[in-house]
Protein backbone atom coordinates (compact mmCIF):
# COMPACT_ATOMS: atom_id res chain seq x y z
CA UNK A 1 0.00 0.00 0.00
CA UNK A 2 2.77 2.30 0.44
CA UNK A 3 2.91 3.12 -2.92
CA UNK A 4 -0.53 4.51 -3.41
CA UNK A 5 -0.88 8.24 -4.24
CA UNK A 6 -3.24 9.98 -1.73
CA UNK A 7 -5.56 10.62 -4.26
CA UNK A 8 -5.69 6.40 -4.66
CA UNK A 9 -6.55 6.37 -1.31
CA UNK A 10 -8.88 8.64 -1.00
CA UNK A 11 -10.92 7.44 -3.95
CA UNK A 12 -11.01 3.95 -2.94
CA UNK A 13 -14.78 2.80 -1.56
CA UNK A 14 -15.29 2.19 1.57
CA UNK A 15 -15.76 -1.69 0.72
CA UNK A 16 -12.58 -1.52 -1.23
CA UNK A 17 -10.49 -0.68 1.86
CA UNK A 18 -12.46 -2.93 3.89
CA UNK A 19 -11.26 -5.67 1.36
CA UNK A 20 -7.64 -4.92 1.50
CA UNK A 21 -7.61 -4.84 5.00
CA UNK A 22 -9.48 -8.54 5.16
CA UNK A 23 -7.00 -9.54 3.16
CA UNK A 24 -3.83 -7.96 5.33
CA UNK A 25 -2.79 -5.60 2.80
CA UNK A 26 -3.13 -2.24 5.04
CA UNK A 27 -1.93 -1.99 7.49
CA UNK A 28 -1.85 1.63 8.32
CA UNK A 29 -4.06 4.08 9.86
CA UNK A 30 -7.52 4.71 7.73
CA UNK A 31 -7.41 8.35 7.75
CA UNK A 32 -7.67 9.98 4.39
CA UNK A 33 -8.67 6.45 2.57
CA UNK A 34 -12.05 6.16 1.45
CA UNK A 35 -12.93 10.31 1.28
CA UNK A 36 -17.10 10.70 1.21
CA UNK A 37 -17.74 7.34 3.26
CA UNK A 38 -17.98 7.45 7.44
CA UNK A 39 -15.48 5.80 9.36
CA UNK A 40 -16.35 4.14 12.90
CA UNK A 41 -14.83 4.04 16.70
CA UNK A 42 -15.23 0.47 17.39
CA UNK A 43 -16.18 -1.10 21.05
CA UNK A 44 -16.93 -4.86 21.34
CA UNK A 45 -17.98 -6.36 24.55
CA UNK A 46 -19.92 -9.35 25.96
CA UNK A 47 -23.63 -9.43 25.49
CA UNK A 48 -24.61 -9.08 29.39
CA UNK A 49 -22.65 -5.53 29.77
CA UNK A 50 -24.29 -4.40 26.21
CA UNK A 51 -27.49 -3.02 27.50
CA UNK A 52 -25.44 -0.30 29.72
CA UNK A 53 -22.83 0.62 27.19
CA UNK A 54 -25.99 1.40 24.78
CA UNK A 55 -27.05 3.27 27.70
CA UNK A 56 -24.17 5.04 28.25
CA UNK A 57 -23.54 6.04 24.57
CA UNK A 58 -27.38 7.44 24.15
CA UNK A 59 -26.66 9.42 27.37
CA UNK A 60 -23.40 10.87 26.38
CA UNK A 61 -24.37 11.27 22.35
CA UNK A 62 -21.35 13.64 21.81
CA UNK A 63 -18.64 11.54 22.86
CA UNK A 64 -20.29 8.23 22.07
CA UNK A 65 -22.27 8.88 18.49
CA UNK A 66 -23.74 5.31 17.61
CA UNK A 67 -23.94 4.25 13.94
CA UNK A 68 -24.71 0.92 14.66
CA UNK A 69 -24.72 -1.98 17.38
CA UNK A 70 -24.86 -5.49 16.04
CA UNK A 71 -26.45 -8.97 17.41
CA UNK A 72 -24.68 -11.23 20.05
CA UNK A 73 -22.45 -13.12 18.38
CA UNK A 74 -22.75 -11.61 15.03
CA UNK A 75 -20.11 -10.31 13.54
CA UNK A 76 -21.60 -8.26 10.50
CA UNK A 77 -23.04 -4.60 11.16
CA UNK A 78 -25.64 -4.63 7.73
CA UNK A 79 -26.73 -1.78 8.34
CA UNK A 80 -23.40 -0.17 7.63
CA UNK A 81 -21.97 -2.15 4.72
CA UNK A 82 -20.98 -5.60 3.99
CA UNK A 83 -18.96 -6.09 7.45
CA UNK A 84 -17.08 -9.34 9.56
CA UNK A 85 -15.63 -7.37 12.11
CA UNK A 86 -13.52 -9.69 12.90
CA UNK A 87 -11.33 -9.39 10.00
CA UNK A 88 -12.04 -5.69 8.61
CA UNK A 89 -10.11 -3.62 11.32
CA UNK A 90 -6.51 -3.32 10.85
CA UNK A 91 -5.55 -3.35 14.10
CA UNK A 92 -7.83 -4.28 17.28
CA UNK A 93 -6.95 -3.81 21.03
CA UNK A 94 -8.01 -6.95 23.14
CA UNK A 95 -8.43 -5.63 27.03
CA UNK A 96 -9.05 -8.31 29.85
CA UNK A 97 -10.37 -6.86 33.37
CA UNK A 98 -9.36 -3.29 31.98
CA UNK A 99 -6.01 -3.93 30.83
CA UNK A 100 -4.75 -3.83 27.25
CA UNK A 101 -2.99 -7.16 26.51
CA UNK A 102 -2.50 -7.47 23.54
CA UNK A 103 -3.33 -6.01 19.52
CA UNK A 104 -4.23 -7.97 17.04
CA UNK A 105 -4.76 -8.03 13.73
CA UNK A 106 -8.11 -10.07 13.38
CA UNK A 107 -10.73 -11.68 16.05
CA UNK A 108 -10.58 -15.19 14.40
CA UNK A 109 -8.84 -16.82 17.61
CA UNK A 110 -10.83 -14.21 20.20
CA UNK A 111 -14.00 -14.41 18.73
CA UNK A 112 -17.31 -15.25 21.33
CA UNK A 113 -20.65 -16.06 20.65
CA UNK A 114 -21.70 -13.59 23.17
CA UNK A 115 -19.71 -10.28 21.95
CA UNK A 116 -22.01 -7.03 20.38
CA UNK A 117 -20.27 -4.72 18.18
CA UNK A 118 -20.79 -1.36 18.62
CA UNK A 119 -19.59 0.92 15.95
CA UNK A 120 -19.71 4.95 17.51
CA UNK A 121 -18.99 7.85 14.91
CA UNK A 122 -15.26 9.72 14.74
CA UNK A 123 -14.49 12.95 13.82
CA UNK A 124 -13.32 12.51 10.51
CA UNK A 125 -16.81 13.81 9.14
CA UNK A 126 -16.47 17.03 10.22
CA UNK A 127 -12.98 17.51 10.10
CA UNK A 128 -13.50 16.80 6.41
CA UNK A 129 -16.07 19.59 6.35
CA UNK A 130 -13.74 22.17 7.37
CA UNK A 131 -11.02 21.26 5.42
CA UNK A 132 -13.54 21.45 2.07
CA UNK A 133 -14.78 25.34 3.60
CA UNK A 134 -10.74 25.91 3.07
CA UNK A 135 -10.02 25.63 6.91
CA UNK A 136 -6.89 24.82 8.04
CA UNK A 137 -6.54 22.02 10.81
CA UNK A 138 -3.61 22.58 11.91
CA UNK A 139 -2.76 19.54 13.35
CA UNK A 140 -3.40 17.66 10.01
CA UNK A 141 -0.96 20.42 8.19
CA UNK A 142 1.79 19.71 10.61
CA UNK A 143 1.07 15.90 10.12
CA UNK A 144 0.32 14.91 13.34
CA UNK A 145 -2.25 13.05 15.10
CA UNK A 146 -5.02 15.26 17.36
CA UNK A 147 -4.16 16.25 20.79
CA UNK A 148 -6.77 15.20 23.19
CA UNK A 149 -6.88 15.63 26.84
CA UNK A 150 -8.87 14.13 29.95
CA UNK A 151 -11.26 16.97 31.15
CA UNK A 152 -13.16 17.71 34.77
CA UNK A 153 -16.36 17.27 32.29
CA UNK A 154 -17.99 13.92 33.98
CA UNK A 155 -19.60 11.41 31.23
CA UNK A 156 -23.40 10.64 32.69
CA UNK A 157 -23.11 7.08 33.80
CA UNK A 158 -24.42 3.52 33.52
CA UNK A 159 -24.43 0.93 35.02
CA UNK A 160 -20.04 -0.33 35.23
CA UNK A 161 -19.71 2.68 32.54
CA UNK A 162 -18.28 5.90 33.63
CA UNK A 163 -15.31 8.64 33.92
CA UNK A 164 -14.59 11.74 32.18
CA UNK A 165 -15.38 13.17 29.34
CA UNK A 166 -12.07 12.99 26.91
CA UNK A 167 -11.94 16.01 24.58
CA UNK A 168 -10.19 16.43 21.10
CA UNK A 169 -8.34 20.02 20.78
CA UNK A 170 -8.49 22.17 17.40
CA UNK A 171 -6.60 25.47 17.01
CA UNK A 172 -8.12 28.34 14.99
CA UNK A 173 -7.76 31.88 13.47
CA UNK A 174 -11.29 33.27 15.67
CA UNK A 175 -12.80 33.58 12.09
CA UNK A 176 -11.83 30.11 11.11
CA UNK A 177 -13.16 28.76 14.82
CA UNK A 178 -16.64 30.32 14.38
CA UNK A 179 -16.74 27.86 10.68
CA UNK A 180 -15.86 25.32 12.64
CA UNK A 181 -18.20 25.40 15.32
CA UNK A 182 -21.14 26.00 12.53
CA UNK A 183 -20.00 23.54 10.21
CA UNK A 184 -19.11 20.13 13.11
CA UNK A 185 -22.01 20.84 14.29
CA UNK A 186 -23.94 19.63 11.39
CA UNK A 187 -22.59 16.57 11.59
CA UNK A 188 -24.03 14.96 15.52
CA UNK A 189 -22.39 11.39 14.37
CA UNK A 190 -19.13 13.10 14.23
CA UNK A 191 -19.34 14.13 18.08
CA UNK A 192 -21.20 17.48 16.61
CA UNK A 193 -20.31 21.49 18.24
CA UNK A 194 -17.52 21.94 20.38
CA UNK A 195 -18.16 20.83 24.04
CA UNK A 196 -16.17 24.29 25.23
CA UNK A 197 -13.95 27.25 23.40
CA UNK A 198 -11.30 28.80 24.95
CA UNK A 199 -9.50 28.55 28.36
CA UNK A 200 -8.27 24.95 28.81
CA UNK A 201 -7.97 25.29 32.07
CA UNK A 202 -11.84 25.87 32.56
CA UNK A 203 -12.37 22.17 31.63
CA UNK A 204 -9.37 20.81 34.08
CA UNK A 205 -6.63 20.64 31.31
CA UNK A 206 -3.78 22.04 33.04
CA UNK A 207 -0.64 21.90 30.37
CA UNK A 208 -1.92 22.92 26.84
CA UNK A 209 1.02 21.60 25.78
CA UNK A 210 1.04 17.82 26.99
CA UNK A 211 -1.64 16.11 25.58
CA UNK A 212 -2.88 12.98 27.58
CA UNK A 213 -3.52 11.37 24.05
CA UNK A 214 -1.98 11.94 20.36
CA UNK A 215 0.51 14.76 19.68
CA UNK A 216 1.49 17.95 21.33
CA UNK A 217 -0.90 20.96 19.58
CA UNK A 218 0.25 23.58 17.21
CA UNK A 219 -1.08 26.55 18.27
CA UNK A 220 -0.75 30.27 16.68
CA UNK A 221 -0.96 33.35 18.75
CA UNK A 222 -4.30 35.04 18.88
CA UNK A 223 -5.64 31.34 17.93
CA UNK A 224 -8.82 30.26 19.81
CA UNK A 225 -8.90 26.57 20.82
CA UNK A 226 -11.81 24.39 20.87
CA UNK A 227 -12.48 21.19 22.18
CA UNK A 228 -14.40 18.35 21.04
CA UNK A 229 -16.27 15.57 22.63
CA UNK A 230 -13.69 12.71 21.78
CA UNK A 231 -13.97 8.59 20.97
CA UNK A 232 -11.38 8.02 23.84
CA UNK A 233 -14.60 8.68 25.69
CA UNK A 234 -15.71 5.45 26.10
CA UNK A 235 -12.45 3.77 25.83
CA UNK A 236 -11.39 5.11 29.04
CA UNK A 237 -14.89 4.33 30.27
CA UNK A 238 -14.68 0.59 28.94
CA UNK A 239 -11.33 0.32 30.65
CA UNK A 240 -12.33 1.72 34.03
CA UNK A 241 -15.68 -0.75 33.35
CA UNK A 242 -12.67 -3.72 33.99
CA UNK A 243 -14.64 -6.57 31.67
CA UNK A 244 -13.24 -9.80 31.49
CA UNK A 245 -12.81 -9.35 27.85
CA UNK A 246 -13.07 -6.16 25.75
CA UNK A 247 -12.12 -4.86 22.46
CA UNK A 248 -11.76 -1.92 20.55
CA UNK A 249 -9.69 -0.35 17.34
CA UNK A 250 -5.97 0.61 17.94
CA UNK A 251 -5.94 4.19 17.61
CA UNK A 252 -6.30 5.38 13.88
CA UNK A 253 -7.13 2.25 12.28
CA UNK A 254 -10.77 2.64 11.85
CA UNK A 255 -13.74 0.67 11.01
CA UNK A 256 -14.37 2.12 7.41
CA UNK A 257 -18.17 2.06 6.63
CA UNK A 258 -20.71 2.43 3.85
CA UNK A 259 -22.43 5.28 5.14
CA UNK A 260 -21.99 8.35 3.53
CA UNK A 261 -19.36 11.03 5.85
CA UNK A 262 -22.37 13.36 5.99
CA UNK A 263 -25.39 11.43 7.08
CA UNK A 264 -26.70 13.06 9.67
CA UNK A 265 -28.80 10.37 11.46
CA UNK A 266 -28.93 6.47 11.67
CA UNK A 267 -32.36 6.38 13.54
CA UNK B 1 -48.33 52.81 26.99
CA UNK B 2 -46.25 52.47 30.06
CA UNK B 3 -49.11 50.58 31.86
CA UNK B 4 -49.00 47.62 29.65
CA UNK B 5 -47.20 44.93 30.89
CA UNK B 6 -44.05 43.12 29.17
CA UNK B 7 -46.21 40.10 27.87
CA UNK B 8 -49.20 42.43 26.76
CA UNK B 9 -46.24 44.16 23.98
CA UNK B 10 -44.67 41.24 23.75
CA UNK B 11 -48.31 39.60 22.32
CA UNK B 12 -48.81 42.28 20.01
CA UNK B 13 -49.20 42.05 16.59
CA UNK B 14 -47.16 43.89 14.41
CA UNK B 15 -49.94 45.83 12.63
CA UNK B 16 -50.96 46.95 16.11
CA UNK B 17 -47.59 48.22 16.92
CA UNK B 18 -47.25 50.49 14.06
CA UNK B 19 -50.86 51.36 14.18
CA UNK B 20 -49.88 52.90 18.06
CA UNK B 21 -47.09 54.69 16.59
CA UNK B 22 -48.95 56.13 13.38
CA UNK B 23 -50.85 57.20 15.72
CA UNK B 24 -48.26 58.87 18.05
CA UNK B 25 -49.72 56.45 21.37
CA UNK B 26 -45.74 54.67 21.68
CA UNK B 27 -42.93 56.48 22.01
CA UNK B 28 -40.51 54.38 23.23
CA UNK B 29 -38.25 51.62 21.98
CA UNK B 30 -39.76 48.75 20.19
CA UNK B 31 -37.84 45.44 21.65
CA UNK B 32 -40.04 43.10 23.47
CA UNK B 33 -43.04 44.34 21.33
CA UNK B 34 -44.70 42.06 19.05
CA UNK B 35 -42.79 38.86 19.55
CA UNK B 36 -42.44 36.75 17.04
CA UNK B 37 -42.04 39.70 14.44
CA UNK B 38 -38.79 40.54 12.64
CA UNK B 39 -38.07 44.20 13.33
CA UNK B 40 -36.01 46.36 11.07
CA UNK B 41 -32.90 49.11 10.56
CA UNK B 42 -34.52 51.61 8.75
CA UNK B 43 -32.30 53.86 5.92
CA UNK B 44 -34.18 56.75 3.88
CA UNK B 45 -32.38 58.25 0.96
CA UNK B 46 -32.47 60.05 -2.67
CA UNK B 47 -33.10 57.59 -5.55
CA UNK B 48 -29.97 58.53 -7.11
CA UNK B 49 -28.05 57.05 -4.32
CA UNK B 50 -30.19 54.03 -4.12
CA UNK B 51 -28.29 51.70 -6.57
CA UNK B 52 -25.29 52.14 -5.22
CA UNK B 53 -26.70 51.89 -1.18
CA UNK B 54 -28.55 48.53 -2.62
CA UNK B 55 -25.01 47.04 -3.58
CA UNK B 56 -23.29 48.68 -0.52
CA UNK B 57 -25.54 46.22 1.40
CA UNK B 58 -25.27 43.11 -0.98
CA UNK B 59 -21.40 43.39 -0.88
CA UNK B 60 -21.97 43.64 3.71
CA UNK B 61 -24.46 41.21 3.96
CA UNK B 62 -24.01 40.29 7.60
CA UNK B 63 -23.94 44.29 8.77
CA UNK B 64 -26.42 45.32 6.28
CA UNK B 65 -28.75 42.51 5.34
CA UNK B 66 -32.28 43.60 3.15
CA UNK B 67 -35.01 42.91 3.66
CA UNK B 68 -37.01 44.93 1.77
CA UNK B 69 -36.49 47.89 -0.48
CA UNK B 70 -39.21 50.69 -1.49
CA UNK B 71 -39.78 52.35 -4.68
CA UNK B 72 -39.06 55.97 -5.31
CA UNK B 73 -41.47 58.12 -3.69
CA UNK B 74 -43.78 55.19 -2.20
CA UNK B 75 -43.90 55.54 1.36
CA UNK B 76 -45.13 51.38 1.16
CA UNK B 77 -42.98 48.03 1.80
CA UNK B 78 -46.09 45.72 0.82
CA UNK B 79 -43.36 42.38 1.41
CA UNK B 80 -43.19 43.92 5.13
CA UNK B 81 -46.60 44.32 5.45
CA UNK B 82 -49.26 47.25 5.38
CA UNK B 83 -46.91 49.93 6.12
CA UNK B 84 -46.28 53.92 5.54
CA UNK B 85 -42.98 54.80 6.43
CA UNK B 86 -43.46 58.53 6.77
CA UNK B 87 -45.21 57.44 10.16
CA UNK B 88 -44.98 53.67 11.27
CA UNK B 89 -41.47 54.74 13.17
CA UNK B 90 -41.54 56.21 16.39
CA UNK B 91 -38.30 58.58 16.12
CA UNK B 92 -36.70 59.25 12.93
CA UNK B 93 -33.14 60.57 13.06
CA UNK B 94 -32.65 62.90 9.82
CA UNK B 95 -29.02 64.09 8.37
CA UNK B 96 -28.05 66.42 6.01
CA UNK B 97 -24.36 66.16 4.24
CA UNK B 98 -23.54 63.69 6.89
CA UNK B 99 -24.77 65.61 10.02
CA UNK B 100 -27.93 63.86 12.44
CA UNK B 101 -29.97 67.57 12.49
CA UNK B 102 -33.01 66.62 13.84
CA UNK B 103 -34.71 63.77 15.22
CA UNK B 104 -38.49 63.70 14.33
CA UNK B 105 -41.83 62.00 15.16
CA UNK B 106 -43.21 61.61 11.45
CA UNK B 107 -41.58 62.30 7.90
CA UNK B 108 -44.71 64.20 6.90
CA UNK B 109 -43.08 67.55 6.05
CA UNK B 110 -39.54 66.02 4.95
CA UNK B 111 -40.75 63.53 2.35
CA UNK B 112 -39.98 63.83 -0.58
CA UNK B 113 -40.71 62.44 -4.08
CA UNK B 114 -37.39 60.75 -4.59
CA UNK B 115 -36.80 58.84 -1.27
CA UNK B 116 -36.17 55.11 -1.27
CA UNK B 117 -36.41 53.03 1.94
CA UNK B 118 -34.58 50.29 3.36
CA UNK B 119 -35.09 47.58 5.64
CA UNK B 120 -33.00 45.91 7.16
CA UNK B 121 -32.71 43.10 9.52
CA UNK B 122 -32.05 43.36 13.16
CA UNK B 123 -29.95 41.48 16.05
CA UNK B 124 -33.59 40.86 17.92
CA UNK B 125 -34.36 37.98 15.86
CA UNK B 126 -31.33 35.77 16.92
CA UNK B 127 -31.03 37.45 20.09
CA UNK B 128 -34.95 35.85 21.03
CA UNK B 129 -33.41 32.49 20.01
CA UNK B 130 -30.87 32.66 22.17
CA UNK B 131 -33.40 33.36 25.03
CA UNK B 132 -35.66 30.75 23.88
CA UNK B 133 -32.44 28.12 24.39
CA UNK B 134 -32.36 29.43 27.84
CA UNK B 135 -28.94 31.70 27.13
CA UNK B 136 -28.85 34.85 29.36
CA UNK B 137 -27.62 37.46 27.15
CA UNK B 138 -26.17 39.20 29.85
CA UNK B 139 -26.86 43.22 28.79
CA UNK B 140 -30.56 42.29 28.25
CA UNK B 141 -30.95 40.43 32.17
CA UNK B 142 -28.73 44.24 33.38
CA UNK B 143 -31.38 45.83 31.37
CA UNK B 144 -28.97 47.79 29.23
CA UNK B 145 -28.24 48.53 25.70
CA UNK B 146 -26.28 46.48 23.89
CA UNK B 147 -22.50 47.45 23.46
CA UNK B 148 -21.32 48.05 20.09
CA UNK B 149 -18.03 49.27 18.76
CA UNK B 150 -16.02 50.60 15.63
CA UNK B 151 -13.44 47.74 14.47
CA UNK B 152 -10.74 47.68 12.16
CA UNK B 153 -12.79 45.37 9.84
CA UNK B 154 -13.10 47.36 6.46
CA UNK B 155 -16.45 47.04 4.58
CA UNK B 156 -16.48 46.33 0.98
CA UNK B 157 -17.44 49.96 -0.53
CA UNK B 158 -19.90 51.12 -2.81
CA UNK B 159 -20.26 54.32 -4.81
CA UNK B 160 -19.83 56.91 -1.69
CA UNK B 161 -20.68 54.35 0.86
CA UNK B 162 -17.58 53.13 2.82
CA UNK B 163 -15.71 52.70 6.09
CA UNK B 164 -15.42 50.14 8.72
CA UNK B 165 -18.05 47.51 10.30
CA UNK B 166 -19.39 48.39 13.66
CA UNK B 167 -19.92 45.15 15.51
CA UNK B 168 -22.09 44.95 19.19
CA UNK B 169 -20.83 42.53 21.98
CA UNK B 170 -22.34 39.12 23.98
CA UNK B 171 -20.33 37.90 26.35
CA UNK B 172 -20.93 34.00 27.21
CA UNK B 173 -20.18 31.56 29.22
CA UNK B 174 -17.92 29.35 26.72
CA UNK B 175 -20.94 26.52 26.29
CA UNK B 176 -23.63 28.96 25.62
CA UNK B 177 -21.12 31.28 22.95
CA UNK B 178 -20.81 27.73 20.92
CA UNK B 179 -25.06 27.75 21.22
CA UNK B 180 -25.18 31.14 20.56
CA UNK B 181 -22.57 31.04 17.52
CA UNK B 182 -24.69 27.65 15.85
CA UNK B 183 -28.08 29.70 16.71
CA UNK B 184 -27.11 33.08 15.42
CA UNK B 185 -26.13 31.39 12.27
CA UNK B 186 -29.66 30.23 11.72
CA UNK B 187 -30.63 34.01 11.44
CA UNK B 188 -28.60 35.82 8.17
CA UNK B 189 -31.26 38.57 8.05
CA UNK B 190 -30.38 38.92 12.13
CA UNK B 191 -26.62 39.49 10.65
CA UNK B 192 -26.00 35.74 10.76
CA UNK B 193 -23.08 34.12 13.09
CA UNK B 194 -20.34 36.35 14.36
CA UNK B 195 -17.54 38.01 12.82
CA UNK B 196 -14.96 37.48 15.56
CA UNK B 197 -14.54 36.12 18.96
CA UNK B 198 -12.17 36.07 21.64
CA UNK B 199 -9.74 39.40 21.98
CA UNK B 200 -11.00 42.43 21.25
CA UNK B 201 -7.40 43.77 20.25
CA UNK B 202 -7.35 41.65 17.10
CA UNK B 203 -10.17 43.73 15.57
CA UNK B 204 -8.81 47.11 16.63
CA UNK B 205 -10.90 47.48 19.78
CA UNK B 206 -8.87 49.10 22.50
CA UNK B 207 -10.66 49.21 25.54
CA UNK B 208 -14.02 46.77 26.05
CA UNK B 209 -15.41 48.09 28.62
CA UNK B 210 -15.59 51.74 26.51
CA UNK B 211 -17.82 50.84 23.56
CA UNK B 212 -18.39 53.72 20.61
CA UNK B 213 -22.11 53.32 21.09
CA UNK B 214 -24.61 51.20 23.18
CA UNK B 215 -24.04 51.01 26.91
CA UNK B 216 -20.67 49.68 28.96
CA UNK B 217 -20.75 45.75 28.90
CA UNK B 218 -21.81 43.15 31.49
CA UNK B 219 -18.63 40.79 31.92
CA UNK B 220 -18.35 38.10 34.17
CA UNK B 221 -14.65 36.29 34.27
CA UNK B 222 -14.19 33.33 32.07
CA UNK B 223 -16.18 34.73 29.29
CA UNK B 224 -15.60 34.22 25.71
CA UNK B 225 -16.61 37.55 23.96
CA UNK B 226 -18.48 37.44 20.82
CA UNK B 227 -18.61 39.50 18.65
CA UNK B 228 -21.59 40.57 15.66
CA UNK B 229 -21.32 43.06 12.64
CA UNK B 230 -24.03 45.35 13.70
CA UNK B 231 -26.76 47.53 11.65
CA UNK B 232 -24.60 50.82 12.73
CA UNK B 233 -22.26 49.97 9.89
CA UNK B 234 -24.67 51.25 7.09
CA UNK B 235 -25.67 54.14 9.07
CA UNK B 236 -21.81 55.06 9.90
CA UNK B 237 -21.11 54.69 6.01
CA UNK B 238 -24.11 56.83 5.53
CA UNK B 239 -22.75 59.47 7.61
CA UNK B 240 -20.00 59.23 5.88
CA UNK B 241 -21.14 59.60 2.19
CA UNK B 242 -22.49 63.07 3.44
CA UNK B 243 -25.77 62.82 1.06
CA UNK B 244 -27.95 65.83 1.14
CA UNK B 245 -30.70 64.19 3.20
CA UNK B 246 -30.64 60.66 4.31
CA UNK B 247 -32.73 59.48 7.13
CA UNK B 248 -32.86 56.45 9.80
CA UNK B 249 -34.72 55.51 12.65
CA UNK B 250 -33.81 56.74 16.08
CA UNK B 251 -31.43 53.82 17.41
CA UNK B 252 -33.79 51.37 19.58
CA UNK B 253 -37.26 52.81 17.71
CA UNK B 254 -37.20 50.16 15.01
CA UNK B 255 -39.71 49.32 12.10
CA UNK B 256 -41.93 46.50 13.14
CA UNK B 257 -42.82 44.48 10.09
CA UNK B 258 -45.00 41.46 9.37
CA UNK B 259 -42.10 38.57 8.27
CA UNK B 260 -42.02 35.92 10.78
CA UNK B 261 -38.90 36.63 13.13
CA UNK B 262 -37.38 33.13 11.99
CA UNK B 263 -37.48 34.02 8.23
CA UNK B 264 -34.33 33.14 6.89
CA UNK B 265 -34.37 35.07 3.29
CA UNK B 266 -36.31 37.27 1.54
CA UNK B 267 -35.36 36.25 -1.78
Amino acid sequence: MSMESVAARGSMSAAEVRKMIRQGRLRVPTTGFAEGFMQANLVILPERHASDFRLFCERNPKSCPLLGVGEPGVPGLPELGSIDIRTDVARYRVYRSGTHVETVENLSDIWRDDLVTFALGCSFSFESAILRAGIDIRHISANRNVPMYATNLPTSPAGPFAGSTVVSMRAFRPADAIQAIILSERYPLAHGAPVHIGDPAEIGIKEINRPDYGDPPVIEPGDILGFWACGVTPQLALQQAKLDLAITHEPGFMLVTDLPADTQSVR
